[in-house]
């Protein structure tokens, strides 16, 4: 039954090591016909026939969450398999001082955590909105039984784990290669190349968020930013102003392979 | 033909950007029949039917490579997809100071690089094996053409991608939350606990290898390990013997889900 008014059920949480599973009490719903349409022209399910994606939609709820909303808990056994339509997702694990660093930023159309529903083990990172953000899930042993059923979903979802594993080259190329600093006139020369090289870029999530994702201390990024003026790179709030990308270019030349992934 | 004295031509190198394909004159052949078998029992193949082993057989050729010969090059486009069958493989970036530092190891049995081919992009990174290696390959436009023709080889791509992933997720935990010391540690309890809590383990390559999928200089790694003995790690050529794993655990103590990727 399509009723948007359903609260779907919160299952009980799986318990790995004695870790909670979040609560994560979303208000979500059966899809709607216009959900479903806008499922259909979502990049990553382009190549599903109508009946593939119907009934990935059948067994899908949606809901729009806020920004900071915990959607999976380090260690915990996934209880869904969650599609992020709109918005952004961090990834990040708790360090031994009880501290949370990112890992990684998920954007979207994009699945997760695929890797520990196949692989039936807990997921190993927590995982929380950025940004309000728009997220269809189904529960973790439904989508299983659609990934060895459905060829076509399972082609889908090898795709989509091939764009999150070359996000993680990326980064593990951007760690071991460059400076903290380097790592961030990286990460803003390559949004500058997404935003079809727009002298005005927008930090997508908090400089707090910012930091952690590139692996630094905030105090290293505030200090970075201010760095960057000498460049010609000025930061008002969110609003990040680039005078001379071609400067920018001879700091940290990067192309197609050496660029950072982004957000 | 099963001709195993057969060498296989050597596609003329695709470049990108300038950057030559590395010639690995690899002296492959066709497999044999003991060959077939040993693919047909690797877990990455489990599920596969044997038709669909034989069809993937039937593209394959196989070939035993030395340790430090190069199988891709950063930046290259992809002529084979590879299924590494036995040894290691190191994944590496070129720093712009034109020093190699190694991104990933990968183990036994895998697929790479699957993400290139499904992505139709150059490599993220350059790929040696670091051990004496048995190899096998298939022409990458055949490689898509079976993931798309044969569901169960797709979810057996799909399956491997996840593990990959894993590790990479491993991999930028420990980077984010530990510091050089305690990624080391870490590193060494997790092998100690995968043979089997062994009180001795063998380092699978050189300490340069070490150090550089470690992400520290390999001064810092002699040091290091040097330091290590205070808790009764002594090291001796490629072999380390832990006397009280016990005392490593409380130095950077780690689970099924903060352990890092091995080896």
């Amino acid at each position: 039954m399509a009723d948007a008014g359903d609260r779907i059920r919160v299952d009980p949480p799986q318990r790995v090591k004695g870790r909670k599973s979040p609560t994560a009490k979303m208000a979500s719903s059966r899809m709607q016909a216009c959900e479903r349409k806008r499922l259909r022209g979502l990049p990553i399910l382009a190549e599903l026939s109508s009946r593939a994606v119907e009934k990935l939609a059948a067994h899908m709820s949606v809901a729009r969450i806020s920004a900071k909303t915990e959607l999976l808990r380090e260690g915990c056994a996934p209880e869904h398999l969650f599609l992020l339509i709109d918005g952004l997702v961090e990834l990040s694990t708790t360090r031994s001082d009880g501290r949370s660093v990112a890992v990684s930023i998920l954007r979207p159309p994009t699945f997760f955590p695929v890797e520990a529903i196949l692989e039936g083990a807990p997921v190993l990172t927590s995982a929380r909105t950025v940004q309000p953000s728009f997220v269809g899930r189904i529960p973790a042993d439904r989508a299983l039984r659609l990934i060895r059923a459905e060829p076509q979903f399972a082609e889908a979802i090898a795709t989509g784990l091939a764009s999150r594993l070359s996000d993680m080259l990326r980064e593990l190329k951007s760690v071991r290669s460059k400076t903290c600093f380097e790592r961030l006139v990286a990460w803003v020369l390559a949004m500058h190349m997404k935003a079809d090289s727009s002298a005005e870029i927008r930090l997508p999530y908090d400089k707090s968020v910012l930091a952690s994702r590139l692996g630094m201390a905030k105090e290293t990024l505030s200090r970075d930013l201010a760095r960057l003026a000498g460049w010609g790179v000025t930061v008002r709030g969110r609003r990040l102003t680039i005078e001379d990308p071609q400067a920018l270019f001879q700091l940290a030349g990067i192309d197609e392979v050496t660029r950072p992934s982004v957000p």
